[in-house]
């Protein structure tokens, strides 16, 4: 089969044809891929930033955003068949240990990850595991969906943790209307009554934001702390989900949390540096966010299958790699590049 | 009545005598003074650390951990009446706002902090409100139980907030086994069935941690962090409760604790500077915690009831606050000095 | 000012003079009425089936869902001022027990209940209390909302405590789309993305529904535990919500709940008859629902300012009150009735 | 291997001669079995009145309490190893359904139950899932622990759900102080701070109780509801465990319990049978509890592993199982019996 290579570190990725994966344990699944998410992290893992980490052999295949088609499945594999559409959670966990006896499978202690850290799905096959896949209502289209399989449960996440706390009295402030910001505006949207006030630098970003749920949108033009103050009369909000974490954002965020309030990391970049006074009289929280479990990716294809988060896609061949990476690199993309074999 | 007063930043405390409080609004509540804490904030009162931040104006009594007797009810108070042991809140609070009609009321939005910012307990009488007196089992002495009202319920909440999450397969890190440790030990062993981890510089401490309570004693040697890990296979402890926020011990706190834990700030003095990548890679939280409710210092009386949670006092009489602040400052009090009028 | 009154059991209301509430304590709040709803519980005590349990002394004024505008406050009342729109929650509470310092107020230890065993708002004035006004957003009028203060409240409550265990994969069923039920949906849309599939007899009623946020709507024709047995694969909805409470509804709310689903209680009038065996093979709750808290009435005010639960009203002048008496025995009121002074 | 088998309902049990179980799919784990216990269930199933539930066709082994040494494992284990002293859930799941994903696995959608509806533990060695095995602490026995695998769950399970809202100014009441009472007493000493009070026919039970835990044991003689209300201050417990389930227990738990209380059915027999309006009225919940999950016995393991809950037991060699089946029927057996092979 067709496949997109890493081949060596600051090097182009290469087309090749390497033989397709079969099933080869009890709970594989091999999806035919339909589409997969180009991300920012693709180009990370070509400049050598996930090299020691990962500890992958090249040449191997990338992309971490998968959605398909079951092509075969291994002799334990009872909730998908052949035929299938699904999408692919990121990570092959053990089932076994206590993070993934929980539902809180992200912490596995025994993953892979396929696209990171063994062959991933810019190919026309992947082999991913039954404890991965999700099925998906016939109205979605696995190029469609791909890549909310990580960026989009990454926001998925996030929003639905912090969404627990909130009421109809309460406001969340979303810094950053980009990629996860917009999928976390719907999520929030259809989970929590609060009110909605979004910050982003660019306007065009407000006018979408507000065209999807959000009930306020404050241009960052270093006045939109004490405007995000003045709408909270003064308090702060009581969530604040930071999808940027650089350029000032923590500190930013942190000072439009109310007492007693959460700060969510999601984006990141750089340090959270705050007094531990201030953190004991304010009583704030600092919640990490990782990517989501596959109960979270369930939840998401359920507002997906209603229409309820969409995602614009730019589609390119697979052939037609190096374009997506491309257009990727120079900000030639509107939504998230999707290659379709 | 005799009080003892801030009558300059830089200047001794003076004992001279005050018109006794007495009852002037509906849910005031006078308390004769059985017991006053001497706590370390005291000193920073009069080095002026607070000066600026309560605005309060001199000559005025200070003592914000209380616990005596009542003596004069006003008209609507309903819960204590004369006669009745109590311990004091240290906060006044509205009971109208968000916070306080949620249980949360240390967020309250028209607070007063008796000691800090108006009148306080180093005294024969102290003027407090219905909704802050806890009323005390028969079997408890004002002045036994005076330091659990400010650093105790401090402890008290953070470990019981801490607690929510911990069940029979998870570890507990104590940092810090002095005054506020001591109880924080306490409330764990009487709340969770984790195992609890204790560390401290001084090996004597760990000894008093492990009598009362703790499953391990870790003398913070350098060595500590390591072997926190070593204990818990490696991947550090579910919970993490910082009690001295100083020296190192945030970054060393959040190194022992697990993916997906808590890292509990309650002393304070240093900042938190972690990377964001960190927080969210770990998916650790950071959480703040200030002193606890009037709902936890009712339960804080109920476990101390019970003979669960013990402070060892040094007395002195009111005349002799002097000698207190002294011993207290120079590191000669073995448990907590308790001013006795 | 006028106040219509009960002046005895099986006998009519009376339209009669009586002086004007005044502010006595500190806490006290008088309300200009604006709005004051007629329920059917109104008609109940006139039965006289509140007499023993409520033990007022007659005569006395009803009327138990009230709104309207500040006249005149106690010395403490620091939440709202004269002139203020506010709508009034049905209990007067002490402020001091262990319910009311949780913010669980219903379960106040000493409340009073105004229209039930004291005087009530079929009048130009009623007294309350600072803990029991919700101020109001200006584009609310009292005459609106009125009737949201208990029979809303109550729906609110339920609603929102379901609401907290579901997610977008899950179902919750409504039984009865009447009155409470009708806001109910509302408050379930607002604060869940869970599928709502609502029954009623009447196909009227589900249309209406269905306009409103629901789903999926059944009528209760003899084959509707079957119809949605059948939407829920066979497994029932993880929440049941029972709005009716009689005719056989518990038996068949408690078949429509899945395994380990939560089945609630609103409405009522027969009894919960189930084997101790089918609750625990099929870890089955039952969940009993009271009037909601000061904090729900707030919730749900922040709710209806933003349009997102209304209320049909048809109003009546407070002299007129007789008709509006009449047509709710009759049925010949569409939505609620309210008396307008 | 040697197994007792049924071969008929209304007949005896049969040793009996079968070939011992092999590793056949990936998840598979052979247990030599080190212990089995008697439960009253087994002379139920010999009564038949689990015949057309189970579908099971005869003769097959009984015995569902199971604990041992991993004999052999399938390819896909990761989690035990041969000779690895385990102890066996009595479930087998799928480990791919909602309620797996989400840790509550004993809603599995396609569980198989080993001793009902398939061979079970009355043998030499006994065949479960990588899913249903979790290692034991090396200081703990099979045969002293093999009765906590459902009786011991069973009661774990509910104490820990109730333990939940539990604080130190709560009190828990426990109905029935036998088998399953006594471990939830130990669960709840361990787990919560508040108050035990435990009710049972038999005086000894109850001195066996207090010396486990319970902080006060009532004589249920008839005026057991009475006080219990009085040793609440007549209002009623915040949680009432009930392990009996029959002979009035129900309406007298209901009647213990506080408003907005919780009552947990354990103990099965009789019906619930309340009347809406008390559900509505005292806002009190009805919890049905089933047996444990497999993270519960995780949890339940580790209190056991540091001796916080024990169990006496009387043993029986496999070959003597008549007597273990004749002894409990006879109500002979102190604590509970144990078959070892």
């Amino acid at each position: 089969m067709k496949a997109v290579q890493v081949v060596g570190y600051h090097r182009p990725l290469e087309l090749t044809e390497v033989p397709a994966p079969e099933v080869a344990g009890p709970h594989d699944v091999v999806v035919k891929i339909g589409g997969a998410g180009v991300c920012r992290t693709d180009l990370h893992i070509l400049e050598g930033q996930w090299a020691e980490k990962s500890q992958v052999a090249l040449p191997y295949t990338i992309g971490h955003e998968n959605a398909g088609w079951v092509a075969a499945v291994g002799s334990a594999v009872t909730n998908v068949a052949e035929g299938d559409t699904v999408i692919v959670h990121p990570l092959i966990t053990c089932g076994l240990c206590r993070a993934c006896r929980s539902g809180d499978d992200v912490h596995c202690e025994a993953s892979a990850f396929p696209g990171i850290d063994t062959a991933g799905g810019y190919a026309e096959y992947l082999r991913t595991s039954a404890r991965s896949v999700v099925k998906l209502d016939p109205s979605l289209q696995p190029a469609d969906v791909a890549a909310l399989a990580d960026a989009g449960l990454t926001a998925y996440h996030a929003a639905a943790k912090a969404s627990r706390r909130l009421g109809p009295r309460d406001t969340c402030v979303v810094i950053g209307a980009g990629g996860l910001g917009h999928i976390g505006i719907q999520v929030l949207q259809a989970l929590t009554p609060a009110r909605l006030v979004v910050l982003d630098r660019n306007p065009d970003a407000l006018k979408l934001a507000l065209s999807i749920g959000a009930d306020d949108g404050v241009v960052a033009d270093g006045s939109h702390v004490d405007e995000v103050l003045s709408l909270t009369g003064g308090a702060g909000a009581e969530v604040v989900l930071d999808f940027v974490g650089e350029g000032g954002s923590t500190a930013e965020g942190l000072r439009m949390t109310r007492r007693a309030g959460d700060y969510h990391v999601v984006g990141y970049g750089e340090n959270v540096d705050v007094p531990t006074i201030d953190l004991v009289s304010s009583e704030v929280n600092v919640i990490g966010n990782l990517v989501g479990s596959y109960n979270d990716l369930q939840d998401l294809m359920a507002l997906a299958a209603r229409g309820l988060v969409t995602l614009h896609t730019t589609r390119y061949a697979l052939d037609d790699f190096q374009s997506a990476i491309d257009d990727l690199d120079a900000g030639r993309v509107r939504g998230r590049a999707i290659l379709v074999p």
